[in-house]
């Protein structure tokens, strides 16, 4: 169960508004690595851990604090778009600056929102359940979550040089030290993992013995830059470069199709590729 | 540009057909973290790569093996759905055994494929551009790319317990070994970068001075389970847990709005919260 | 700023579990009026909310607990799903039984899941910010609230009756009181918008007098159905039935094509309707 | 079965073009709540009523002359893009009014439409089906209804705003008439469900008395506004507000994951809450 | 402006109710060839025609014809419906036979539409406005339509094979007589499109002597099948047939990035492909 | 299995920069009819084609051409987006030329892909795989590859008026010339594919004595334009024009409700179309 406060993680004002940088940041709440992003994958990844304790704990500590950034940057956008021109027509946009201002602004955040923020990106784009992950895996899942942050961070860090109101800024360089933090404790938690024996270094720690122990150590050069093979990881990690290497399977054919489903198909041409000049071909047809 | 041979990378021939079997498979194919998925991932990476040899060749072997694992799937389901029963009607699924199979189908790989693969997942939800990470920062989209290796192979792992046909598991075995160098090449790629001071721990390697160093350091204890300071992260990492952190900023409130976008608002609210028992408060409204 | 407690709002436990059930009970999940959309609308109805006090308080207060039914209902999932036959293959697939509970079981939940919860409804489609409604106007946005709370207690009331499982019914005895008291309270405040002058019947409470006077106030009978004047509407609400209404404007026509977009266009279809066994039109395309 | 007159149900011309309004009229047309959703969500609503006579053809007239508002802003966009500039050059875009005209343009209404309107909305988001209602029950879905009415009639109010065009302006003066009749008609459809004793105050009118009686009246007050307990709700509704209110349920758990399925899992974790400095815990995996 | 009959165009009544059918059902009202899209890429194109006359008549018509195709399956959904078991709980689901129809029916048909058609596709997933093709252009309209009526026609012979209901069938037999009729219709009015002058073969009938012509004639053999060049295109339609063809461009290479994007660059990368063993490369950052 | 060059199949090298039309090219690459579909579409009508030889070398020949389309796309705005001004501030907007290009940008290309191309349309909505048509029936298949290639010319056509870069006009030219060819090359194959007697004018070429024989040739004449008869396909291609035709099937109801659904009914409503003035009607709730 959760409970708030009216009060802000951080503050959230900008100097003045700026209707073209709040069409902007709508990547920070909706887009694939916003805000909703790593809330929801924190909370559906708290919820589905089966390891109780510092964990899920740090799981649901992360997650929770989260949606508070979401309040922070929604509040952040509304502000921006204060007193931005919504009513604009066509006699104003005339006015080259102003027109341009029209150009960049996100006309949803008027017209649906009333001067709000939207789940959605800068593209308008909405949010969706299919950016997160939650696979019950926390080996798999912390390497998402910091891979997570690092582009969170990045964005981030390019929006924090698109803008040069001092409230905007402060808030970010909020928002990039928590990403900075939270990089380090997803690194940090795989390591735990590791030294409580809980995960290993490829995920799942299982099948190792199955999989096709030919073809688990081997970069194949399928491509025609000379420089694969020079990456450290041939000497380091150990794997090996093919150059050249060779299909291993057989032609990729699919089987004669069900009569019923009106596919095309036609017997003879199983055997020599071509009907041409050939005798109408036997239809495989359910008339 | 590229070229194509129809042989397989790797062999895609179950020994018979099993439709259920065939509806699970698409997640491979087209889920968040499918081939399509890698496939896309690395092509728009390769091609936005700004680091000419080593790291751009990697990414561009890996991304044309993957359209190839894409194409093994996809054969594969086609042969998994030779004699699916397509046509059953109410009369014969009155039969359980053939009941419950049509019940586990993906009635689209018939009606839309005709007895072949969809661009789409086990839920028949389309692949779509949102799942791709390619934001150009390669210590970002490298540890995306690990991160996305481990949901695949952990995904082949399930479905690797899902089968006991041969020639299934024998190319889910391939599939597992790809996953597993996959896997061990991103990650060395990860220390190669930092190794070629190309980038460093945190992304992106810029603006940790100039981010908030009060709060780039510390977790947030806003879930109450009392195990999150017993994380190895707090001694090894360096990281502070702070236990009971109060808000930093001010209230979250949204500012006057528009009159034109016709948002509820009244002054008198500002000030106590409530209108309720007062005279009918001063509209803002554009009539 | 948010916090959270460990404890659930309400107890979560199945007696035993039930993969097919966990399947459908996704739509209360991720549904368009599941706990996550109003956990979202009103999130963000109350951070761009502009009348400070009673209003804002009680979405926030809505709000804060919807995030906790979202855990409920996800704790409740990975319970269903405990001991699943999430590796059932095609030979344990000829048990009638087991098979059908397998075609009945959402294949994501393990496959992408690892046995929990996904954001997203019962046929498997994500969760997106399009379903949310947060306009700025309260009696828009609470009209908005008391539908969807009617819709989510239709569905948990026939979720109801889809189980005997006394754990999973103590659990939605509690959800369909929670959506009673929350359609109470939204129309309670939609009397109360009122009642403070905020805002009157129609939305929003402006344009009354701008608007074409000779419309707004009737029914156009455009399907053939003898009941439509028969409701009460015509006599209690005042609105007129137009029997056999005619069209107040002229034909839908398109303007002349710019060239340079290739749309097809010939001047003499505009005389005559058909260039049939004319000489061939002057084409206006861009060479 | 429908039939079609060309003449539109109100004329659709504006005095001139404006391409930058253009793309802003896509919110009526293929917006969440735009033309397409309320003409879609009504006949549906209208197939599927199970109460012959005035409530289905209430439905049916009003579904009707939806799909002719779907065409007058169709029509109405391809005049305002006539004699757009499709085909304005970066050279051209040094002039800044052409530039930011061009800014402020759906590129997609030229490139793909060819001048003409899309089924999308003004963020070029495909109208798409889970955007309406339609459940059977018609006092939750004429409840959403009304809603639906006033978010349009607040969208189009937002826009008659952003012209001065006066035949855009007469158009939507029609529009905004049709959206108050189409709000009161909804409205007085909902008493009369009640007079006729179909539909009572709560949806749905059954399992009230099996609904948890303790907990369906009361506001839980987990937001520390001050003012949730001072709305009129409390007294004239009779709901109450409960201060600090306590989480009935235990702790939310997820049960032992499947081994098959490679979710991380100690049993250690289960006793302690953290196995750091322990001997490396049993794990729980399928080799 | 469209006008509405309660009679359906053909008759749509099962003999019994049949809810796995009724599933099956759902991809022709919103599949992305359904009767929804149909409907309204017809509608769009009409209304975005710049010939007045028989092409636009014949869009109107047969797009006003659609509207009631999604009306005679939506009401052959609700009637294929009827009885179905709705609230089977997990007791009733241990009849094979009763299990085996829930695994097979669209859980969403009851709990979201209670028991009626939804917007959505065979695998719930919405209909959406990217379905739809509306360029302006008739020719390439007309092909689209031409293939929108083929897979349409494909999908309800596939379907016509999965029922054995007289009342389906004989509706269905109706639905593929209109395909037909629509096919021909399609076809014949793209020979009339060049009978009249007003388009070619080629799609746009412009810009053919700017297009480069060395390469408007060739087929590339990229895939090694020897079989390419025996197509009777390369001697019917004169199209050459490129053995092993060279790449015609330079490297794909990124230009230098933004140091404010933060995208990795090293200027050495550029020369020597790798900077293994140098010192640390200069560091493009804006720090 | 695939291989790859780095050389690209043609040079793809603006002159300067141009971020406004990098944001237009996008349609291109990820729109509806863009290469990515292409690819995909070619790729699984490839995988899936039932008939060896000339068919599917055709398919896949030209698939594996398209994926090099891609990448001479994302190659091109990479280029056009060098320099562009991604950071630009508040204060430099107040240049209105500067302040326009910004609002004719794309500012995910800046934000998420850091300069790069985005697996998306020109509104910014990402490529899905809904988009792509692979029946496994050949002439369906061939007239959808038609179409696309129509709509693909016509918008390369469109964007090549957008833009007097040389180099962008150069590559342009030819996608135009491949575009060209391929509509060539789908079309003479549908006449191979009547020729080799594997289909014939209707999709599929079954059922057609099964079909209603008495609606196969017949335009319901829907709308009231006069001039739909006029149209060269009732004389030419024989088909008939129905003026006023009438409904053949019965009123479009909807069967009796499972009362464990809610769905609203009221017996007396079948009776008399309305219940108001009667006492209340019995309901048919499960409480």
């Amino acid at each position: 169960m959760f409970r708030h406060t009216k009060l802000l993680q951080f503050e959230a004002r900008p100097e003045k508004p700026d209707p073209v940088y709040a069409h902007k940041l709508q990547e920070l709440i909706g887009g694939a690595f916003g805000e909703m992003s790593v809330t929801m994958q924190y909370l559906f990844q708290g919820w589905n851990c089966r390891v109780e304790g510092k964990y899920k704990d740090l799981l649901m500590d992360t997650a929770t604090e989260e949606i508070g950034h979401v309040e922070m940057l929604a509040t952040m956008v509304a502000r921006l778009l204060e007193g931005a021109p919504a009513t604009m027509t066509a006699e104003a946009v005339k006015d080259p600056v102003m027109a341009a201002t029209l150009g960049g602004m996100d006309v949803q955040q008027a017209i649906v929102a009333g001067g709000g923020a939207l789940p959605a990106d800068s593209n308008g784009y909405p949010w969706n359940g299919r950016y997160i992950v939650a696979s019950g895996n926390l080996l798999a899942d912390f390497r998402a979550n910091a891979a997570a942050e690092a582009q969170g961070r990045l964005q981030t860090a390019r929006l924090y040089n698109m803008t040069d109101d001092p409230g905007v800024k402060a808030m970010l360089q909020f928002n990039l030290a928590r990403d900075t933090v939270h990089q380090k404790q997803w690194l940090a938690a795989i390591e735990e993992l590791k030294a409580d024996g809980l995960e290993d270094e490829i995920v799942p720690d299982a099948l190792l013995d199955v999989e096709d122990q030919t073809h688990n150590n081997t970069i194949w050069g399928l491509s025609d830059g000379p420089d694969g093979p020079k990456g450290g990881w041939s000497t380091k990690a150990g794997i090996e470069y093919l150059t050249d290497p060779k299909p291993l399977g057989g032609p990729g054919t699919a089987p004669h199709p069900d009569p019923a489903l009106y596919s095309t198909y036609s017997p003879t041409m199983d055997a020599v590729g071509t009907a041409k000049g050939k005798a109408k071909s036997v239809k495989n047809k359910l008339t």
